[in-house]
């Protein structure tokens, strides 16, 4: 464990993390959209310090709770024995970038790396879609090969980033990526359960576009007033779906 | 809860119906015809003047008998300490419109949804589907800026019961439709059961009918006499299929 | 129960075809091969007078192995209190034309019913096929009108027998067979258990099939001389596949 | 058993790869990528003098770890009662050509198959491909008659071995292939378990490689710099991915 003098984590809110971060991997794996040691969820802490994230390569069967791994967001280690997963830096960018995110989630899902490896956005067909993202699921450009042999995986939270910013997507509204030729990230600004549910809602979403494509190669995008009305009544000023809290 | 003067409800038949909702949600579920808090089954009460229905934007995993939410025909809630679900005005309406109906049931079931999101009918391609649904199970027309911003789910009960109507469609023959760009709405004249087995059985002929399509793009319905046969030997008069009641 | 007096049933033989059918029917189910109360296996008698089937429109999950009706080769129930399938008169036809059948299975699994529905063979585009049926598994022609309004399950089996015949098709080589609009049938030289696993083999081949097509819409059928090569080391004069017996 | 006199086997090493072959088979049935008796795994003895393997036609469900067969690499059997598999030949010569290699699996998984079945390579689209195999998986040639009639599974090593030779492909760095109209062989230079982990990894890279085509039926390997990326930050020299060992 690398030494941190720059602030002190708090034992019992690590340890409350690496269970949450914990929790949320194994959702990952239960709802079949990770195999063997694929994908990985963190979540930062309040003090947006430090996330704690899966480690690298290591089977979901074979996890515990303590083997989560704490990073602060220079992506040094700073709590756990294990290696990060590799996409730390991916993480750590996306967090710093917008201080909504609470947890991110990559995964190899194969429907939402279908439309990752054709390079394309998942349009956005219907209301399962508008209920959940706001607009198509954009796919970001390709890395070029110096930002690919250079610092990969921080390279990958930039282009993302880039995406977003010249396309004026809000990451909230729109809580999911591709990046191409490689697979989906979500985020959640609640926590990192509500971002792996929202990474099976991609996994549906991409799956009904694929279906609906070979029904109708054509198909375009759902009628927009549609597509605003399911948003907003989920997600909207006067949003009436779901409980009072 | 709403006080509501117009009628009384006895409280045996509610909790009969509270419990009975509540299984049907839940076979919804176990079919995998619904993740998250997606989708919902309603019933309604001998008098037809009330039904009971999921509560809004609650998980399956999480719910009880006791939160299905009794709601009457205007959309009151009468019944139950929960939101109820917010396509509430869709069924009611249907309710309304054919007093057949004893239960609906809306889903998200991939197939089907690719269907809607295609504006497209699901063709009756063969005696699977002709021996549930008489004739193409239809996609109803897209609503309009006005009918989406304004009392958005009783319009979509609206437009369903147009395309019925104009098309002279059988609410009982036919006991499903498409909304487009959303998703399927199914209906039983027997029981929550039952009209949940129906959204399975959708499902099935909408995964058929779109396997069918991508062996042969340009396949025609089915032999009309044959679909009438299935139809029938389950439906009609002289039905010979099953068991005597 | 109707009276035969044309023969005796051996009521330990009756027992024992019930429980061996009804175990195929549970095995059906727990494939995933059919849902409801779709689809059916029967089992002949080693006499050949009668055969034991699944009673009609009876849930899997609701059936008893005495619920299982024998019903003779004329159609006639003589054992069980319940309706027998509806198709039995398909079933009866077949026993009596190959005596080497010793049971039968009929499905609604989507990818051979999706093959059905598009009117086409299954072409035999590889060794599992080869492994198991010899040359394409065959769609039989659509009845006519005066087919279907008539004696149809009796004309269903009719034309699978004259495509079987007008082929030159071998009905224990290539052991199953498509109605067209319909789905699969399937039968078995050995038992119902084998029945039963030859309608799971079949829905894989119709599977990979569909992939293939995808793949390459225009690939034709597999190398002969591998094909042969498949078919007979499983089940020529020098097979050598599996254990000697 | 035949006898052998070249080579003493050590019982102990017998039975801890019977053990570890029968694990491996059975996880390969759990992870659905074998029903009935199809596929087979093999490992190889340490001083690769013989290898155990399923033996042929038997269940997964009836099988025994005792039940694996050892065979010697001229593919006589020197160990167990039964049959070793059908496909031993193919094993052999394959762990005779590259003393890496120290297990083997077979399998009929669908996606895979199709590829196969459409005599076509899997083409590298995207990462989750990279990550494990280094370019396209390919699809060695047809046997001719010949090949097929004679010493047939002997041939399909052979024919394997040649395309990997006459392309200038590694066993290791690229440890599966298709056999056209057949399906997938793959390998590993670990255990057993990690040959059929990558089967299972295999089939998913397949499914996604059909998904993309029907997105974009044109769709291109993916950047050769992305891929050779993904394969070194796992397999290569300065690999990060996963724990120090």
């Amino acid at each position: 464990m690398k030494k941190n003098k720059a602030f002190l984590i708090d034992p019992v809110e690590l340890k409350q993390l690496q269970q949450h971060v914990y929790d949320a991997n194994m959702l990952l794996y239960n709802y079949k959209l990770a195999i063997h040691t694929w994908g990985n969820v963190s979540a930062i802490s309040k003090d947006r310090k430090y996330m704690v994230i899966k480690p690298s390569g290591v089977s979901y069967q074979a996890m515990q709770p303590t083997d989560m791994v704490a990073v602060d967001l220079d992506n040094n280690v700073i709590g756990g024995s294990l290696n990060p997963s590799s996409d730390t830096p991916t993480h750590t960018l996306l967090y710093k970038q917008d201080s909504r995110i609470q947890a991110i989630v990559h995964t190899h899902s194969p429907f939402a790396v279908a439309w990752a490896q054709a390079g394309s956005d998942i349009p956005a067909l219907g209301t399962t879609h508008a209920d959940n993202f706001y607009g198509a699921v954009p796919c970001a450009r390709e890395l070029s090969e110096q930002e690919i042999n250079g610092d990969y995986e921080h390279n990958t939270g930039l282009v993302i980033i880039e995406h977003f910013q010249k396309n004026n997507i809000d990451f909230i509204a729109t809580p999911a990526t591709l990046v191409k030729e490689r697979g989906p990230f979500c985020w959640s600004a609640k926590s990192a359960t509500d971002a792996v549910n929202l990474a099976l809602t991609l996994e549906e979403v991409a799956k009904m576009a694929l279906y609906t494509k070979l029904i109708n190669p054509l198909q375009k995008q759902a009628n927009i007033f549609l597509q605003n009305k399911h948003y907003n009544r989920k997600h909207g000023k006067n949003a009436y779906y779901g409980q009072k809290k």
